[in-house]
């Protein structure tokens, strides 16, 4: 007989997915939804748009009423309720109805924890005074979006990098909201390769984010009516009438730990992949577990809408007696910032060599479409990939153009296990509106399999600037036309034009380590091949040169 | 001793690119450039923006001028310079140069064919006329914008429905041209399943393009100065005071044939994966060569501009001593029509039959944003697969929203030779201004995935206007709100919204054939899914429902 009886924990998305699937394998399930919250089944990643007023109304973000669910589906919804605990052995749920406080159980026959994640509250002093919140819901939402609306927020400051905080930048920027960043580190977006996250940093300090880099917060300080006013951390005293943690999220595993299920190394919860905990008939999905990651083959933690969403589709054939796998994650993820568009897959070189990769990468910046047609923009591509065999590890992709395209090729190489060598020679499609006939991740491609191939020889930004504030002896050579060089160069450089190069160049010692740069680094790259073939010793060539170039710029 | 004299005959894109690549593989290859045309290095893409004044510059259009490729290179170019003949014995190609007739004899050790496509000219009575062209480099592009420039064109008659003349048609539209295209078919793009192809057509016929459907040019009537004035066809005469002549093309393969290069069974130059022919040191390149098809593993004669790249690239290493390979293609395009993009990778269905698969398909409408952010559009996706195994064949996607990522994806997941389900469960990058947790290409996946299990029971719309027209004996029913109904519905159904369905199905007689329909689809799937639980013994779903119906709608 197949198992009836189906009672699923949380109802935003992976739980009402489940419910929704496991509705559709099995109509005679008797399913019931059980959140805490007055909501189910909404868009959380939409809530920043909301608070923008980009979307204007907050209903706009829940995908299905409960009364759909009960109605159309005939689930059993119950919002409002706390499950308590679970008895593995008696198979029933103890539950709490937080608007009445009275208990029920409720038993099953199969149990879904959709439990989903919660906000890490640092446990600053002063934390708990008014105004100072998190976003992880639509109440949440509604709550920083009232206070914004009574213009009260002159100054508001974020807790954190990550991109839920660049997200709520952007909307309090829009508000016209004096916006500051404070991170720990030297860099936002601390899953990133520094490289590549020091260029989204520059940009949205252009924006008119304020960054407190590589510092903490130490107290909040309120004013009289209890709502935080000032923020002293480790370096300076700042204004906020508003501060937003978004410093980290943490899978909810309590009562699954309560009731024995087992808890990976990554602190979610341990499925296989049915998606089944160690204990038998329960289940769990979305952010609340660990899923294998496709590169590392490792548990890996990283809570993201689409997994959720496939989650629930195979736990809800799996509980309704089907059979279904979920094979693993990339991590793919793009978030909109500003006007650029910020986006991963996979492993970030970092990643990648804790993980015990030996890499090798490259930084190639494009055009997202033909580079005459109007409204082409800039595009930079990290591929990184195993220096043995070529195999792709991961990728990052930012600028104002077309990222979240790229980043889905390179996901889908990823998951055949391509090597850049293969994805050089992928059939994408290309009209000028769209591409240009050797996709910018195709170039990056051709690019790094060169240099795996030792065709062309270079170095990232980042090591160019150790090399200068090493004070190593080398020659660093600008390429670029004169108004170019004119607009702004590297300190210490010695401007050649390429088309110059041949006659001029003995001016340079051959015998020196030369590094040539331009504007993307294609002129770099022919010129540290006209080096190499006129007997310099060591050309190399800056990789993405002036457009991957996050450091000082002499004007 | 790698080979040094090489001879590269052609000079758009394949034979430049191949140029680039040789000379940086090795910087001693002495290579020359022979070229018919003035310009070398195009982007013949371009010339249908560069014709709508979207480029103003026709110099926009060249990647690169002969002088770069002098200078930088130290690459020869001959423009105007015809070859004549090729010896593969003494190794010598006889040319001619077209400026002052004189004759000229060039060595090779490595000679390469980037010779391209040519027009097919229809012999239709009167094709001589003036202005009556066609559009295939830059001097016929700035032919037409003269041509259009004098404003004396009120009437325009695009000959053909592939992706130029549905470029053109809009160009020409943008001028506020009267534009009629005429095709043989009831259908555009031939190359597309109909039900795809009369959707792009019915969208394009609301942008003012007239199709003259199922017709043919009979003849061209010139007015007293030898111009083209009216086009007599099949079924009428129309006025024309400029006709496109956009049939189609072929491989120029006249040079090859003579010089005994084995010719493949589609008509185009036969190569191996080194792209060389059946001559040795004989390489040939770009639109003129057939390649592998990466489904049917036959060869095809599919001219891109992404190939003519890729193969610029390999042929270009190969000629200097390396050793590449170009694995082959699946196809892939995408073309801007007005405001919608209009995609394929991979086989159509009516292809895939035609190459001996037993297919299954589907067609999803759905946004391409989520659905709450401002601008989300539609799309409509068709995948096609393999009936036994669930291997992706081919994609068609068409729409107003972002297409190009989508047919991009699937390309990829082809490439990895990965099925419907793999595709389901791919990690796609998400955020509401990009896609929805579940991309449209992994929801499209999860339909026909359900399909092929036969958890789902449809049938296209083009069917169910089959079973309309053959006036079976089955229920039509609409379940779509009342003022969905009221906007327009199809002949003959009957109609109860889904809210009702449950409490009305006694209306419905169980015993019958019925086939429900909605928007999209997703409604439909559901009523199916309750009437089948309900007892009815052959309850369908219309595949894509009114987003799919290209045909008549009842208002």
């Amino acid at each position: 007989m197949k198992p009836k009886r189906i009672v699923i924990i949380g109802a935003v998305a992976s739980g009402t997915k489940t419910a929704a699937k496991a509705k559709r394998e099995n109509p005679d399930a008797e399913i019931t939804l059980i959140t805490e919250e007055a909501e189910i089944s909404y868009a959380s990643c939409g809530t920043p748009y909301f608070i923008s007023d980009m979307i204007k109304n907050s209903h706009s973000l829940i995908i299905r009423e409960p009364d759909y669910f009960r109605k159309m589906l005939n689930v059993d919804v119950l919002t409002e309720h706390r499950a308590e605990s679970i008895d593995p052995e008696t198979k029933r749920v103890e539950i709490t109805n937080l608007k009445t406080n009275e208990s029920l159980t409720l038993d099953y026959d199969r149990l879904v924890l959709a439990v989903g994640s919660i906000p890490n509250l640092p446990d600053f002093e002063g934390v708990g005074y008014g105004n100072i919140l998190t976003l992880h819901n639509i109440p949440s939402a509604m709550q920083i979006k009232s206070l914004i609306r009574q213009k009260k927020v002159k100054d508001a400051l974020i807790v954190g990098g990550g991109f839920i905080a660049l997200e709520m930048a952007e909307s309090l920027i829009t508000h016209g909201i004096n916006t500051r960043l404070i991170i720990r580190r030297g860099q936002i977006l601390s899953n990133f390769d520094k490289d590549i996250a020091l260029l989204v940093q520059n940009y949205i300090k252009t924006k008119g984010v304020q960054i407190l880099e590589e510092d903490e917060v130490r107290e909040f300080k309120a004013d009289a009516e209890g709502n935080v006013a000032n923020v002293i951390t480790k370096k300076q005293t700042v204004p906020a009438e508003f501060v937003l943690l978004a410093t980290s999220i943490r899978p909810n595993i309590q009562l699954a730990k309560r009731a024995g299920i087992e808890i990976g190394q990554t602190g979610a919860i341990q499925v296989n992949k049915k998606l089944e905990t160690n204990i038998p008939d329960i289940y769990a999905v979305g952010d609340c577990v660990e899923t294998m990651h496709l590169i590392t083959g490792k548990p890996a933690w990283i809570p993201l809408a689409t997994t959720s969403n496939k989650h629930g589709r195979v736990a809800g054939i799996n509980i309704t007696g089907g059979n279904d796998t979920f094979p693993g994650i990339l991590g793919t993820f793009v978030v909109k910032v500003f006007d650029w568009s910020v986006a991963k897959t996979g492993l970030s070189e970092k990643e990648a060599i804790k993980n015990g990769f030996d890499t090798e990468s490259i930084i190639v910046p494009s055009n997202d479409k033909a580079h005459y047609y109007p409204g082409s923009k800039r595009i930079i591509v990290k591929l990184i990939t195993e220096k043995r065999n070529g195999l792709l590890l991961g990728a990052e992709i930012v600028g104002d153009g077309v990222v979240d395209k790229r980043i889905d090729v390179v996901a889908s190489a990823m998951t055949g296990r391509a090597t850049v060598e293969q994805l050089s020679k992928y059939d994408l499609s290309y009209a000028p509106p769209y591409s240009s006939p050797m996709d910018p991740v195709i170039t990056a491609a051709n690019v790094l399999h060169n240099k795996l191939k030792g065709k062309i020889n270079s170095i990232s930004a980042m090591e160019v600037k150790d090399k200068i504030d090493r004070k190593d002896d080398f020659i660093l050579l600008d390429v670029r036309t004169k108004p170019e060089y004119n607009s702004g160069y590297i300190e210490g450089c010695i401007h050649i034009p390429l088309n110059d190069l041949s006659s001029k160049m003995d001016q340079l010692d051959k015998s020196k380590e030369i590094v040539t740069y331009c504007g993307v680094g294609l002129r770099a790259s022919n010129a540290h091949r006209i080096l190499k073939n006129a007997g310099f010793q060591d050309a190399k060539f800056m990789e993405g040169s002036m457009a991957a170039w996050v450091y000082k710029i002499i004007k």
